[in-house]
């Protein structure tokens, strides 16, 4: 057990502000605990002497020793109880009681000084506002909730207690079972990724699974998660999704919504599995906990039933695995074991005669088969088909072969008992052969969890010094928003940009003009022009001669249109032509709770509005960022299709790898666009670029 | 009752086949028969005197009048019986019998002699292959299942017998009931759409389901689907969805699976909902048997739990549906019925100690609101709510504001009376919030599918003898393409194309050329030559006194890279210079099961590989037209988007149109591609073309 076991493995609990009297919290907590736990119960309450028939006392100092403080005190009491917990050897401690952050902002200045204390005196306090803990390893339930779960390897976490109590008794009918529960509350102090951290080291828990509203320290849940899916699955339901659950979810124990997106990706690079409703969070679990890692991604389907069957084979095409291509010598054998009229190709079906054994022959070939990875078995009720047997063929099968069966035997009352059969072995069945499918992919995409490899980012030799100076000139901007003036940053961390300079008057434009070969392009530099072509502001493939009456010009209509934008030059610029080049765009945005988010996307009006990109959480190693080249759906003409040349992808690879290297070095950089990266066989080339900078934040950049 | 009402009310059901053995098919038929069917049974068996306490006759000639036959005789019998029945008055049939087309050439043989007796006849045959017919208003039972279905209105068809077995308990568990039931079979001579047909005529059936893997007869289901969902919804589960389930789907009962982007768009404009699970389409049968339609898009969520208030919040925000705004007078009225620290905006947090009437309370004040088209009850399980007092008081609420709810009572044993009471009348419960919201959408989704107007296609003014003599042409090509030399095609049919020729010398290019304003576009023709660019086939901007060399150029370059390629010539056509322009592609596809499929997306590589393209089934009515431009995701940039000219939006819709028309007119078009299109504010131009001809069709061309 590690840093938190006090919480879920006390020798005893002490419940503050026990009571008896009848349909208050008090009661309810230590009727859950009389019920079920091993331990020692210790009530306190001043103002009694016999709680429940316990023996009550009248402060925690007073108490016998507690490993588990259970507060549910009015909120005012709250503080001063862990003051007195401080005198003791507590350090574990549940703050049922609400009143704190979500509930305006005195509670919030309450919930602030309950931090204080948890620091001060080295407590480890859930909530508050938490629903309470259990393990059903000691028969704890420390919680006010109307059920106790049964016993199994799922540890569960909720950011929502009524989540916790809304599933637990439909989950025991389900024949679900949970190690450690925890309802969060506000996580004043301890969060998700302290239970990640500690059920990661738990023998105990095989699955955990958890509902949650926000992440309080992206990074820090992003590094944790990595470490324990080496181990333990993660499956969770991150709610307010939309923007609609998003404001639901904040005015629900005051939690701060990220950006979607930065969840989505975020949960993705730690390696969680996204379940998308309470069904799918289970269904998950249920696969997760009872069955072994598929080896690769073929499935075959065994069916008595056609269309089921097909059904199956439809969930598989539309998921990540794949319908096993039989191997000659299986086809043989299934044509022995099987009538005439069955179908020896996957899906195989033994048709509606088949009693139990013949679907056993049929699974065991299958199995044998290093093709199939896993299997489904989809039956309708018949009268030769008895469910019982068939659940036992199954469970023999499936130790035989140790490769992962998902059941579907379809079917109301008749399929009952043979379902607690199966789930008793950790088969899980489902009604719906679409259900089945979505578990059995569940392992799978552990399975690629547990595969990845996370390279380490790579450091490049770049000029943090010289990219600093630029960002520290942001103060003079207004909006503190840089533009084309400032490529030197790109150049400073190594990223290709076009010869260029900053001019500010026609003489020197087309002095520098003469000195870049070829044509030049001509753009405006103001901070207050944000679009700079619309307005007139950008002139491409200029000859020298014609640069200096350019230069008039376009000043002119940038004064025409923006009489009060600041401006600050012209930029003469190398004009790209490099063959069988595409715009594309890297960029980035800090998220508040995962940080710097780095994007990739095709370029061009069109394909922005389809909106093609792929973004991760920097720092980005090589592999991840080369993922995010083949993740864009354009991604296949970057790569060479329809005769064209392939783009110079190891050079798009570490610009991306470049940009994240300096978001991260400066986190004065709040967001960042390069607007084109023109990408062609030959190499890439940044030609535009716009930052905002905090430049409050400036000092925390250390070159 | 409708044409097949003998299938499901007849007052006589022979048997034909009817047998006394243990465990055989014609057993359990008249098993079922004499369980609970209201009129007379008739025996047919020429080996037997009685069946099951049955007078049993030898023939269906001897026998008294049947007004149903079931048949269960071997496969070789059943086309004598069939000639026997041809003399009685018997005129609706089942074949149980399976050996027909599902089992080879011979079957084939077989099914194709019945079909011909169907005709001869005039016999209505289910099957062959097929588990039977029911029906719950007369207790009949004409299969061989091992389950009978509870009363209900939902009429239900299945092309697989096993799917209707492998549903029926757990559907009878879930107090799901049905009117009548077919299962299918071969599909011979009945298919889906003649149940449609018949159901939506039915006043018995206020919900049609389906089981499908494929459609016989596209047009003829898309016109009757049509026509039926203007009073009864249509849900259907179309199987062999994917590549691999579509091997499956045509492996079993024969089925030939028409492309899935076929049936995604015929089945959506015939106005069928379409369900991608057994789950789904009961979920939906489910909120569509027992519920109004909502009057508006705007949904109320009233919960006690917080998290799965969030998570039904998530799953509207997901959906067609929205959060509905709460008038002020509302809120206000909330506030007074609610505790303070409850949540008086959407959704309603009534919070944990709420009972069944505070409840009550918000749900009623909600739905008085005309911004609430329907609400959701999401609740956790609490020691001072009864459900069985939450389930009357919604069923109070929803017979009061004829509102549509559904219920999200979490929980298990707990939950189960007040659900069957909840279910009694109409209001399904789920116990994930997300199942909820998905059933409410589905009637959402019939209200716009009854709302929605279909225009009559305009028939435009066109030249069709042109066209036919164009397409006539197409014999002398080889694979019968033609290509950029028919341009006069879509003149034709008053589709704007620039101004071209086809010369077949430079010296008549020359001339071609200077008669055209500007410099001009040479394209290679040949049917041959699929990718112009590639091998040098197509020069863009040439001037006039560039053209002689420029044609010797193209046609060196075709020799050189395809030295066997037929050159019909050089294609000299205006450059069409438009501002602000967009290449777009529309074209046609012939899908077997639903003919013509129109498409139009963007063109341009980059967004051809996105696949941004819309499809209907022609004719397409000028609104359908308008949607398709509409359903691009880059559609915004056509209507004007990011400071763009908007595109003549009216262009691009007659367009598609005209095209509509010309492939409607001439089934001999078996594909055709205009790419690009190249549409801009000032109009559109057709630049280029190529189309596959069916020369034996050619006749079926009448201009």
């Amino acid at each position: 057990m590690g840093r938190l076991s006090a919480l879920f493995d006390p020798e005893s609990v002490g419940v503050v502000g026990a009571t008896d009297r009848e349909g208050s919290v008090g009661r309810a907590i230590l009727e859950n605990l009389q019920e079920t736990y091993d331990g020692e119960i210790v009530p306190v309450n001043p103002s009694r002497e016999q709680v429940l028939g316990l023996e009550c006392y009248s402060t925690v100092t007073a108490a016998p020793a507690i490993d588990l403080a259970v507060l549910v005190v009015p909120p005012d009491i709250v503080l001063e109880v862990l003051d007195d917990l401080g005198e003791t050897d507590t350090r574990a401690v549940v703050v049922v009681t609400a009143g704190f952050a979500e509930s305006g902002e005195e509670g919030a200045t309450r919930e602030q000084r309950l931090c204080e204390r948890a620091e001060r005196y080295g407590l480890e306090i859930v909530g508050p506002n938490s629903l309470g803990v259990m393990s059903t390893a000691n028969g704890l339930n420390a919680t006010f909730g109307p059920d106790s779960p049964r016993e199994g390897s799922i540890s569960f976490l909720s950011q929502s207690g009524a989540f916790v109590t809304a599933v637990l008794e439909w989950a025991d009918e389900q024949r679900i079972g949970f190690h450690h529960v925890v309802s969060l509350g506000n996580k004043a102090d301890l969060d998700e990724t302290d239970f990640l951290r500690e059920w990661g080291d738990d023998p105990g828990t095989d699955v955990i699974i958890g509902y949650l509203e926000g992440i309080d320290d992206g990074t820090a849940f992003l590094e944790t998660a990595r470490e324990v899916t080496e181990d333990t699955p993660i499956v969770l339901v991150k709610a307010g999704r939309t923007d609609a659950g998003a404001q639901a979810a904040s005015s629900h124990t005051g939690a701060i919504a990220g950006s979607e997106r930065a969840y989505e990706t975020g949960l993705e690079q730690a390696g969680v599995i996204r379940a998308h409703s309470v069904q799918e969070l289970f269904d998950f679990a249920r696969a997760l906990s009872g069955l072994p890692e598929p080896d690769t991604d073929g499935v075959a389907v065994v069916t008595n039933a056609g269309g089921p069957g097909v059904l199956a084979t439809d969930a598989v095409g539309d998921s990540r695995l794949e319908m096993a291509s039989l191997s000659a010598q299986t086809t043989d054998r299934l044509a022995d074991v099987l009538p005439e009229e069955a179908t020896r190709y996957n899906p195989v079906d033994v048709i509606g005669d088949a009693n139990a054994d013949r679907f056993g022959d049929a699974l065991e070939t299958v199995l044998e088969d290093d093709a199939v990875g896993a299997a489904i078995v989809v039956s309708a009720p018949t009268a030769v088909l008895g469910y019982d047997r068939l659940a036992e063929t199954i469970i023999e099968k499936h130790e035989d072969y140790g490769k992962p069966i998902v059941a579907c035997l379809m079917g109301g009352e008749r399929a009952r008992a043979a379902e607690q059969v199966l789930r008793g072995f950790g088969v899980p069945n489902f009604f719906d052969p679409t259900r089945a499918v979505a578990g059995l992919e569940a392992l799978t995409r552990y399975r690629e969890i547990r595969e990845r490899t996370i390279d380490e980012p790579t450091t490049f030799d770049v000029d943090r010094e010289r990219a600093q100076k630029v960002l520290s000139r942001a103060e003079r901007y207004s909006d503190n928003r840089v533009g084309v003036e400032s490529m030197e940053l790109l150049e400073a961390y190594g990223i290709p940009t076009p010869a260029s300079e900053v001019v500010s008057d026609p003489d020197r434009a087309s002095e520098v003009a003469r000195a870049i070969e070829g044509d030049v392009v001509m753009k405006i530099v103001s901070p207050d022009v944000s679009h700079k072509s619309d307005i007139g502001g950008v002139r491409v493939g200029v000859s020298d001669d014609e640069v200096a009456s350019a230069y008039e010009d376009i000043v002119a209509r940038v004064r025409t249109y923006q009489p009060d934008a600041t401006i600050l030059g012209v930029q003469i610029q190398e004009l790209v032509e490099m063959e069988d080049s595409t715009e594309t765009i890297v960029g980035m945005n800090r998220d508040p709770q995962f940080g710097p988010l780095v994007v990739f996307g095709l370029g061009g009006i069109f394909v922005e509005t389809l909106e093609d990109t792929a973004v991760r959480v920097a720092p980005i190693g090589e592999s991840e960022a080369r993922d995010m080249i083949d993740e864009i759906q354009a991604s296949p003409l970057l790569r060479g299709a329809r005769g064209r040349e392939p783009a110079h992808i190891d050079a798009i690879t570490e610009t991306i790898q470049r940009l994240s290297q300096l978001v991260v070095d400066f986190p004065s950089i709040l967001e960042l666009d390069v607007n084109p990266l023109v990408v062609a066989p030959e190499g890439v080339q940044a030609i535009d670029l716009s930052l905002t900078v905090d430049t409050d934040r400036l000092e925390g950049d250390e070159p």
